[in-house]
């Protein structure tokens, strides 16, 4: 007896991450009941970037323009190059305010069960990039995942020979952390990865 | 260096209930990475729903037509109107299958605090309605919360002399409920709503 919009509204919804049929019900009723202006705000920002939003030209990211922002910046140091999987990865960098230097997002990590492959995650447009760009050092910040150490390592392997300096982000205890509560692999890695005392 | 719009798009997400700037973050980033057309179906469902979707003239339920399903129906017993706050309510009792009378549906409840009175939750409507069509029995079926509570005894107070015979939901402890986990006021309700026990 549900109205046909509206059923297919909270059908909709459920394309979104963690939203179940129970929170989209949530969510289309509380916008018809109580911000119907949201809603339509919300229709016309998701068209127009499902349609405006595309991938920069030179590193992957998110943008709408042919380059990102950071990428036709002048005060980014292009001799620094760090690839991360994700525009989320890239966000999480630039608020930290420490880096410097320019990304290649992946959009993703090697997955060959999924049928993921290097071409996939633009691995071929990374190394026309670093061989045109020769930065001096590219960091590789993957996650410290199964999956995005074997995408670290595959570059790693795929960038020998170019002569650019590769590095590794580090992992280990999170700063605050506690050892009681660290989980056993992180706290391995922080034991083998461990670095002589400067007092 | 976030382009305006998916900036302009996770701030819409955030119009969501329960949908904080971090979940809006993770939806954007993933209708943009992995679904496109999700993305553009959800647009065009909400604004179809925000445009399309009115309320009931009977019984202030939402419908796309002047009269929805239930009211339309003739299967439906005309002489039995329940009160419930919200069409979420009325999914609700319909799930169960157990219910054939008719709604009215108050979209909210008295709550004097919030400048929510008797017109904003359709009461005027609601005398007409009764004053047309005599139900036999009008069911309160408001929340069992303070809300619900005032607003079922202020609508039982207004429908006085109209020779209803007027009704209130039971509370007490749900069907497999164990007392051990059940709330004191439950609890208390459960015991003074006791019944004779027919064995
Ligand atoms: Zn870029
Ligand atoms: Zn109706």
């Amino acid at each position: 007896m549900q109205s046909p919009l509206i059923k297919k509204l909270v059908d909709a919804f459920t394309c979104l991450p963690g939203v179940g049929p129970k929170s989209a019900q949530r969510m289309a009723y509380y916008l018809l009941e109580r911000n119907r202006d949201g809603g339509e705000h919300l229709s016309v920002s998701l068209a127009s970037a499902m349609e405006g939003v595309h991938h920069c030209d030179r590193c992957r990211d998110f943008t709408e323009s042919e380059l990102c922002g950071i990428c036709q910046s002048e005060r980014r140091d292009k001799s620094l190059l760090c690839i991360v999987e994700s525009p989320a990865d890239v966000l999480a960098i630039e608020a930290t305010g420490g880096f410097q230097g320019t990304y290649f997002v992946l959009m993703g990590h090697l997955s060959p069960l999924d049928g993921i492959g290097p071409e996939d995650i633009g691995l071929d447009q990374l190394k026309t990039l670093i061989q045109q760009e020769k930065p001096a050092e590219v960091i590789l910040a993957t996650n410290s995942t199964v999956e995005g150490e074997a995408t670290a390592h595959f570059i790693a392997e795929m960038l020998k020979g170019t002569g650019t300096e590769l590095s590794r982000i580090a992992s280990g205890v999170p700063l605050g952390g506690e050892l009681e509560y660290i989980d056993g692999g992180t706290l391995m890695h922080s034991f083998s990865g461990r670095k002589p005392y400067l007092s």
